[in-house]
């Protein structure tokens, strides 16, 4: 591991950014850099007990803070970024979740508007256990309490967008961003589009752990500790994010209505298939149609996540990028062992 | 087991029906009954090679042929059917899968009308080996070939809707129908709202298996030997089909657009959950935003399907309907050990 | 006029209809009839107060009652059935509007299914002044009142459906049924699809006038006396509703999600002008863009409408169906004058 | 007139901009004062014959030019800027409209993504007459020609949006953008929310003419010279785009899916009758609900747009902003008379 480059980036509240796109690059990295790194909750850090709704707390859109941008050199449009995420670890004891007004799927928000009051704002403050691997909830109305598996992710991944946009980071979409699938955990690789000189990658929103969909607009929210091997495909064109764990390559779509980020997935999971197995479309279609797992990341942000998912057996020898999801995954095995 | 009633249905082809609702019982059964039936596949078993395209040897609207209704006495409106699935085994060593013009997740249809030609009308062609527990797909424009196993399904499975409508047999809705979710395996039971005096139970439209959405709009379709045990519970309202195995329970929604068919869902395992626990309406929402799933049913039918998924696990003791679902399992199991 | 056929339809309560298909003729007439015909509100009459909620006075499913199915002899699938409304008249000097428990646009239903608790069920009662040609609003909750121009039409024209189904009366879809457009007045002629033989034509869920989307869920809802002249055209398929006026050529969609609505209307609009100007598909798709018009019809129903029209003035000389529409107007108009 | 400030912007083709939000002001001017612009077309005024594929002759993502930013002093976050179309007139004897492609609403996109090829990309000329008032519409695939009424409008009109964020023109949102409405004619004014200090206007996408939706994708797009009027209300809190003409007040509303977009505008006319009239919420849902009118603006931009309307009759004396736009209308009546 001699030849490893780490670096770390722990940045100040006041280097917190809360959007894709513009500004200056917090960190410049090589390919093929380790970055250890932190990040703040989606609140801030602000909610802390039950008596801190983030409708007070919090200052709008000073929200779902990221941790970035991180200029990757010889990055450039038309070019793909690899993260692969090594470690994700809870940097805190607690974590927390809250319903928000005007923000989840079961309730009138400011797209789907209703006649409706919100519905109530509520905290739910979760103890962590990493030891254990268990999040802790506790009903805020009875007495019922349960343990869940932790299983860390990162909600929001993402790079700067194209065409000059700048996008607020709760926004999921062709860049990556606040994408809210639970796939995007430790182990995985996650392929973004270059839409900029030098990608500007930024990483935020840890859960401890999510449902799919987010139904209620939040995760088990929390502060992170996190590392990434990030690296560089030149010229290999990318229409949206995809995923890459030992299991499964993953194509994403983030848009609405639901069936359409559906459709985006699927079309792109048909076509990467066909690439990878040499196969008509429609040939691939049939496979994926009979082989493909299709869990919603998100219905709860502005624009609503589908993953659509294929098994890597399926694929034989055949892997995306000449293999690099599996020289990653080493890379970081022994960066962490030797750690 | 000496008291278990069994009875089987095996309809000649012109008894098959293509409708939910309205005619008479082909069978006629007591609750606790365990039915063996079998079912055709969704082209009316006329798809039997690559030359065979559905659009001309098939004949609209009989498609997705159901075996039944049957009537289960004492099933009256404002009770819930349950239907235990013990067993789904494929019929023939073949399967057979298709595109189909205007039909499909990523073609223009009927209802997401556009102005390109339809896709080309393509047959697969699948061997089944329940030997080895897998399916051989082969692609039609290339040499590519691979196992995929063997997880057979029934796609549609529903009662007589309420209102006195009569629905085709390819609709999924509040009554059941072609929901086309994988989930529908041997193992689960699923709980249908009865609406007519006799529950009127009907099922077909099997899968030796299925990806998640159904994207091409038809799975690796066969006919099927299928044994149920059928009960009742009284005075048990439901508005929408729900699932239990014996790691989940699942709610199902099924309607447009697609993220309705989630808000449905989702708002029924919530309400589900607070009342198998006892929980506050917004507990039961922020436990089922950390640990349900929300896999794709279909995304090509009339109506679309969502279900969520949340882990028997996190209920402890509670069980739905007094533990039917266990007492079933129960039940198939001795009926098929001693068959 | 001598030679016109008249044929008067007053049903009884306990012969209103609740959906469409099935069930025997009240009516069996020859093409080129005319029909006066009566039709109920679609709560049955019984709201007739402000304390008069539907939710306790209607019994469902027993709502949006329809005058029909009326027999038209010869009228086989694959034609189609031409529908001109001579007059619509409310019977009553009063009609009312109402809020719903889960239903209209702004407000949970059980599709777009929410936490929230139910809007307020509100009724509101309207003088008719046939006269004035004015009906007048009251507020609830303060004083304010105001007239609003009398535009009777039908919120419910429909045949039996295709495939053997029966279908509410409150779904709008290809058969007609509930598509709650203000463009069903006197002096439209509507075109439905023939399914059965006979087409089986009903009518009802009149309205002294309605906003486009019908927000709230119900228009001024009132009971109504119709002269109807029916005709049909032998082997000219329709895949969706059409209407026409004096000014425009309309076609119709009614599905979910509400751009599916417009994508059919408009394909449809497309395809019908290409026919009518002799123009390629892509050059009608031009004319419809810059010439237009796209209300929405309902935004509450089990299925969304949208309306296409296009001016008739653009089409030169060519009318659809040889000049069906202005032969039924001057049937009506002759008929009226002479009555 | 003397007391009136009349300035003039004619940006050259390098100060156009592609995003809304950042830059620096192209001009700064008072609350009241007169600006005559002009704009170019969508295309950059590159596609001028039916072999200017704008695929080819036009370069992502500088498409859909506007002009400006307008700096408007005095304008805060919490106001609402004002602006008032006095005049809008086509630049040129021709205007242009085309397919494009993956583009429009009945065709495969990136967003609703289908395996289909795209649709022909076709360029259609039209001759524009501002004396006789018309566009010729010629037939590309037969010889059928037709004029339409000139009604020419601004299809983009917006503010810098909230968060910091930089959108591109072509997409419509809560800071206007990209609507596409054909109600934004000369006449009218939109009221905006003002989202950072100045405001920062900017105008842009005339149309000769335009069908509501924009079906194809581009209406008859022409370069324009443009009076507008621009004022500010102070503490006004606006969450979408207003429209006020003579005869109507208008909320717009610009999201996915389009029922969505339906519900935002509807909401927004309930709520802002609701404060013109003194009227409860359910009061004016009903009102709305009778005689509200719902035209489609667009369904095919990266938002869909929907308008809400009710005529100005209904709201008695009562006029929003305490008349505003009658004042901003007879200033602009009075600069046009006396020009």
């Amino acid at each position: 591991m001699s030849d490893l480059t780490v670096r770390r980036l722990d940045p100040s509240p006041d280097q917190l950014r809360y959007v894709f796109g513009g500004g200056e690059p917090l960190l410049r990295i090589e390919p093929g850099t380790v970055v250890e790194l932190t990040t703040e909750d989606c609140f801030g850090g602000r909610v802390r007990g039950v008596d801190d709704l983030p409708s007070r707390v919090c200052d709008f859109p000073r929200l779902n803070p990221v941790t970035g941008p991180i200029h990757v050199a010889g990055a450039e449009p038309g070019d793909l970024l690899a993260v692969h995420f090594a470690d994700i670890r809870p940097r805190r004891d607690w974590a927390v979740s809250t319903t928000f007004p005007h923000f989840g799927a079961l309730t009138t928000t400011h797209s789907t508007a209703m006649l409706h009051p919100p519905l109530d704002e509520v905290v739910w403050m979760y103890d962590v256990d990493v030891e254990r691997g268990v999040v802790r909830y506790r009903a805020r109305r009875s007495e019922f309490e349960v343990d869940l598996p932790l299983d860390p992710m990162h909600g929001t991944v993402g790079v700067a967008p194209a065409a000059g946009e700048v996008v607020m980071s709760i926004t999921p979409a062709a860049h990556g961003g606040n994408m809210d699938t639970p796939e995007l955990r430790a182990g995985t690789t996650i392929y973004l589009p270059v839409n900029v000189e030098g990608a500007m990658l930024a990483i935020g929103d840890g859960h401890c752990r999510q449902g799919e969909g987010e139904v209620c607009g939040t995760a088990v929210e929390a502060a992170m500790e996190t590392v990434i091997v990030v690296d560089v495909v030149k010229d290999a064109q990318l229409a949206w994010p995809r995923l890459e764990s030992d299991e499964f390559v993953m194509s994403t779509g983030s848009v609405r209505p639901l069936e359409d980020a559906y459709r985006i997935s699927q079309h792109d999971l048909v076509g990467w298939t066909a690439e990878l197995l040499g196969l008509d479309p429609l040939d691939a279609l049939q496979l994926v149609s009979q082989a493909g797992l299709a869990p919603v990341g998100n219905v709860v942000d502005t624009n609503y996540t589908m993953v659509a998912k294929l098994p890597s057996s399926i694929l034989g020898a055949a892997r995306p990028y000449d293999g690099l999801h599996s020289r990653l995954r080493e890379t970081a095995r022994s960066y962490l062992a030797e750690r």
